[in-house]
């Protein structure tokens, strides 16, 4: 028999009626001839909570005990699914992290996955159950506790799937699917029935928030389709899979990022290690440095743009400041006021007029353009932030993805 | 050096104000140079309100469900302890029970303790760690979470102490130790420096809510001292333990149980068979019977009384009324409105004089008696509930307990 496993985020698992909702959708999927395993979020701000609860004790909890707080949250809702199968009928035993047989390595709050150890998980569906795992929660060789960080659960039921040679991995949050463009942004965009992996992770790297890369990634290795759907009504959702064997849009969708900063070191000479003098400490210091963009040098000087967010721009420009003058740059300027707005689709690829398409609409209505990067499926620009919305309805018109 | 297992209760955790004050007194028992292990109950009203969520869910939640559920409690509570102990400079770790090595059967909800690996615990003091484990939990031969059901933080911190060779377990709640009567209905009560576990058997049994007596029991067998005393304050205690070489009181105190109802089945034919035909169906309807007294038959008819809980005098009677029926029995009545009231003392042991000094303070105080069960170290009688206040009082004085 197929196996199907479903993951339910927190919002989904709210409160009790929301549990015995997700039963009730957990039933039909099982009723529909699958074994099915269920991985769950913590419901609700269970997890925020615990992270006030713990910061009432310690301004620095350690992450080994962070870990552990964290890990009952996801071990509350599995549970309590398991319990509200049991009350309608249904065979039903709820798993930990370790007890699903998730070895990570040890770096507590945002461990990575080593191996899945399904064993358990096999002999419990073999004893006629529907298996609840925890999400966001694995152990390592020592038996100690971790949480996965972020895109946590999603990664747990991915990686599932993945070890028990799954089907589909169904992802139900209270989101209907992929869309074209955020509809809040566009409101003509439209659901989309399918999304290669490659664009999915060009997508949520780019500013959709919908699903973290991470669990996207871990399906696309193992080939895992995804189905993005809500759990609150029966709505078609989005499967997220490889072969896309005919592409209909060449572009896919828009996608905006409004939490965009610009660091400039401006007139730097062009010598080897100059970069490398800038971006080392800026990585021990936690900084995440997306777009690089270096501009060719005219006699040996060249400016060098990189965008932060816009909450670590000060603490760049503190660091990279020094350091510019020390290399004799002329000065160091930083912008704060960017979004990224990019568009996405693998018919792009090798195919040229899809970056004057998008240049010259954006020039049509007036909206300057800072820094250009690319890749195989995707451009984006960087610009205003308060621009940004009217670029991505522009766009979404332009290329023909209105419903 | 020595190993001090000290187990702090939930109201002593109830907030982090609360666990701040369990950290520095878990710091100064390390700092009086003793290796120390903590064992902890979950924050205040945490078990109940798990429970109340599970309610939400199902009416009968499947017991494995519900201790993975209440298992959550008590880690919290001890993560939360080893970051407060961290943040005050110390170093600590979290265990749950089965990381603890606490093995137990699978009886989920009030689970036996069938062994314990130290392995662990003993290798983090090794690491300079302060340990603090989770109460009340254990885990299955196949990695299920286990509860221990009433008194279980008690018995997982006694259990430690027994494998790990600790010199004392020291069990503080919002209680200051064991006095000679309970002080809200003898004002004149006093705390007893020490008491053994026996007496410390007698009087949780018969009434004292300090101490569960599954605790003192493991205790005994282990001949593990027990010091119970307040989180709150620091006065001295109350130490159970085991050869008191000198007793300076006889009777060591007087307890009280308000929940006693009486059934009677009135003229029952004295033959063979018949306790085991009333007590069988009671049984196995889950209803603890208490004491049982049978009068010397007279023309071989006798009566039979025994004692359960008012909240099962009902049910007790719907069962035992056929059968009493069935067999002869004259009639079968429940008194519900009766209470135990006892006085216990190692020195009452083979000591004369003691049963008639109770019964006359009791007659000179009009107080009637229903019944009377004796060990050897306890007598009990069982008289009107409306009565028990006056009796205790009464009996306290008469055997020179006040301070």
């Amino acid at each position: 028999m197929s196996i199907v496993v479903q993951k339910y985020g927190g919002t989904s698992v709210g409160d009790a009626n929301r549990i015995r909702n997700v039963a009730r959708r957990v039933i039909t999927a099982k009723q529909s001839g699958s074994d099915v395993v269920v991985v769950v979020s913590a419901m609700g701000d269970t997890t925020d909570d615990l992270i006030k609860l713990a910061r009432q004790i310690s301004d620095k909890p350690s992450a080994r005990e962070m870990d552990v707080l964290l890990s009952t949250g996801e071990m509350v809702s599995s549970t309590l699914l398991a319990m509200a199968l049991e009350n309608m009928g249904h065979k039903a035993i709820s798993l930990s992290g370790a007890q699903a047989g998730i070895r990570t390595d040890a770096t507590f709050g945002h461990a990575l996955i080593l191996s899945i150890d399904p064993g358990r998980v096999v002999q419990e569906i073999k004893n006629g159950n529907i298996v609840i795992v925890a999400g966001f929660q694995g152990v390592t060789k020592d038996d100690d506790t971790t949480t996965l960080g972020r895109g946590g659960s999603d990664t747990t039921a991915v990686a599932l799937a993945a070890s028990l040679g799954a089907s589909v991995c169904e992802r139900y949050t209270d989101v209907e699917g992929i869309f074209t463009a955020d509809p809040r942004v566009v409101p003509r965009a439209s659901k989309l029935k399918e999304i290669s992996y490659d664009e999915m992770l060009e997508l949520a790297t780019y500013g959709s928030k919908v699903m973290h890369p991470r669990a996207v990634e871990m399906g696309q290795i193992y080939n895992v389709p995804i189905l993005v759907a809500s759990s609150f009504n029966d709505y078609p959702g989005t499967l997220i899979h490889g072969g896309l064997m005919e592409i209909r849009n060449k572009v896919t969708a828009i996608t905006q990022d409004m939490d965009v900063a610009k660091i400039t070191v401006v007139g730097v000479p062009d010598t080897p290690g100059i970069a490398a003098s800038i971006f080392e400490p800026l990585a021990k210091a936690g900084i995440s440095v997306d777009t690089i963009v270096q501009n060719a040098s005219i006699q040996n000087i060249t400016d060098l743009s990189f965008t932060v967010t816009k909450g670590d721009a000060d603490k760049a420009l503190r660091i990279v400041g020094p350091i510019a003058e020390n290399v004799g740059a002329r000065e160091c300027v930083a912008d704060t006021k960017l979004a990224k707005v990019s568009i996405i689709g693998s018919g792009m690829q090798n195919t040229p007029g899809y970056a004057s398409t998008m240049f010259s609409t954006l020039f049509a209505s007036g909206i300057n353009i800072q820094l250009i990067t690319t890749s195989e499926i995707r451009i984006t620009v960087i610009i205003a932030d308060d621009k940004a919305n009217e670029a991505s309805v522009a766009l979404h018109k332009a290329f023909e993805l209105e419903k």
